[in-house]
């Protein structure tokens, strides 16, 4: 009797998406405005989901009030009020697009559960525009 | 051709997470704020998803007027402005979670579809958690 | 060059509506399901809004982060996860309807803001309800 | 490793639901209010997603951008402040329901992508009742 | 002690923006696809506002589920599911424009309420369009 | 007979908050993490309000049409996808507090409108803060 739960939270971050090897001209034309030198930024909300069997005595799948501290010290006091690229050392060689924030954060919470759940994260970078990845 | 339709509703209702038979100290341990004695609530807000085949001659997976009406039968007359732990039999028992308030939404709704629909709920306690269960 | 700053904030509360002066009847015909004798509950989401001049140092009229705090210390922690009936001695003689609930909420508010501000209190009992008080 | 990326859009159209080799009497019957004669209408909200691999050297799973063109040009130009029985060839023969329009954008949209994609279809006829289709 | 009680509530409808006594290029030109000759249509959200005293008795200063019934009545069985151009009258000689739809139902429900209130609309014609009219 | 209409609109971009004239310790103790050196951001969502007299002829108080277009070239193209504090000429001495993003903004359109209308401007910084200017 599998059940899914979930909870919400946010940061706000900068970032850009460029490569370094690649010339200006070329960056414009794969990532627009994305690639703008001084950076720009989103409030990301975040959505962690976890599927497992409900605890009989308690009722829970998972204890919210403990996965909310979790992503608050794994992602909240990782990534808000950061900028991606300059901050955050995952994302030296690596663009922070959405997919890879979501799975920056996925493998950064996997560790806390054990091997009876499954993780999946949503993050929205905008109220338009959004990412699922669940390993 | 499979589609899955989906149709929200909402319902209030008190409700605190404890166990009789622990200690006061213990059921705030484990429930925090949740088990405060006299009872919180919530507007929990309800999602019912049916997944099946198209009627041809229709072009409805299923009527979703019918639908609006089986669940303001069989969930929001139930639950809408009731305490669960003392109004709802289903939860003298076990505790009134998010986790058991939708398992209990999916037994009383599974009896009105035939076996070629899948049945999902979703269940938002608040609008910053909720939960999922399909059987 | 007045401006308005908001703040969202929630809680989560039962609460009944009825007069321990009238019938069982005429509460009921007045009040409806909300005076269900066990309480019911909801999640009552809350903007804070204080208008006034900008600080031209700063560019703020009011710090957020220190408006964040007043609202936990005087709002959540006040009222979260209560019975309000039960546990608030403000609606031992008062019906805590979401109108009484605003301006319960503005009385412990204004005391923190000088007179050049004026504070505005909108509460959502349900996301299809809610009331707004401004003194 | 696999990453769902999504983008939301929308359009506002007419429509109603009948069959024409059926008698008023039944098409009311069956499809209530729907079948009212001079059509109504909705805004609908679409979310189109798509799962594949991240490609390395961007980060992306597909450009957004170019998604959101797609969507434009293919859904936005040919469904938006349209009626769809009277102006969309594809409603000739089969209704106009939120199941039917999601399977059309299905397919106008599958073309675009190879197969190493899936492609899914989320459209809100209201915020209240929605449809999911994936092929 | 004046506070202001609001309800939501919602229609779905077809209509389209044009004058009889203007060229189809004309109307174009001025209303754009809204003159599309087919109609195009809604999801109408609603929000009817009424600021008064609070009732000392109820803590009400109007009772919501009584509003929620003239809403019903005056304002969603006459709209719902209709085509705002052919089926109102109101907008037999008038553009059923957001704003004038606004007037419209401000002027249906006034009649309700005694001079002591003061009734505001709050119109959406899309989730990025609305319109207020308070008299 | 004046009604209020709105549009709204959304851009992305990165800012922090600080004085050069003063010590990175008074900066963080004054701006909090909104002063980290190297920039966090934000999706602003805008609404532009603007209230006015209906044009019998059409039954519009403005042309919702050419306000998307108005705020698209003072706003979304000067604002989207920017460092405010480098890219944006106005905060070069003044902060990019969203109190001071609505006074630009509302100073960039309102020269488009003569004195029959009045402008409000409504900047949510994040869902969850937001300001409102009307010069």
């Amino acid at each position: 009797m599998k059940v899914t739960v979930s909870r919400k939270a946010h940061f706000n971050a900068a970032h850009k998406l460029f490569r370094s090897d690649w010339s200006d001209e070329k960056n414009k034309k794969v990532f627009g405005k994305c690639a703008n030198e001084n950076y720009h930024g989103h409030n990301y909300e975040l959505i962690v989901s976890l599927t497992g069997e409900i605890d009989k005595e308690t009722g829970y799948v998972y204890d919210l009030g403990k996965l909310k501290n979790i992503i608050k010290a794994e992602v909240e006091e990782y990534l808000d009020h950061k900028n991606l690229n300059l901050d955050i050392d995952d994302f030296k060689t690596i663009n922070p697009s959405a997919e890879n924030i979501a799975i920056l954060i996925y493998n950064r919470l996997i560790t806390y559960f054990d091997e009876s759940y499954d993780l999946k994260i949503t993050l929205y970078e905008t109220p338009r525009n959004f990412v699922e990845y669940s390993g």
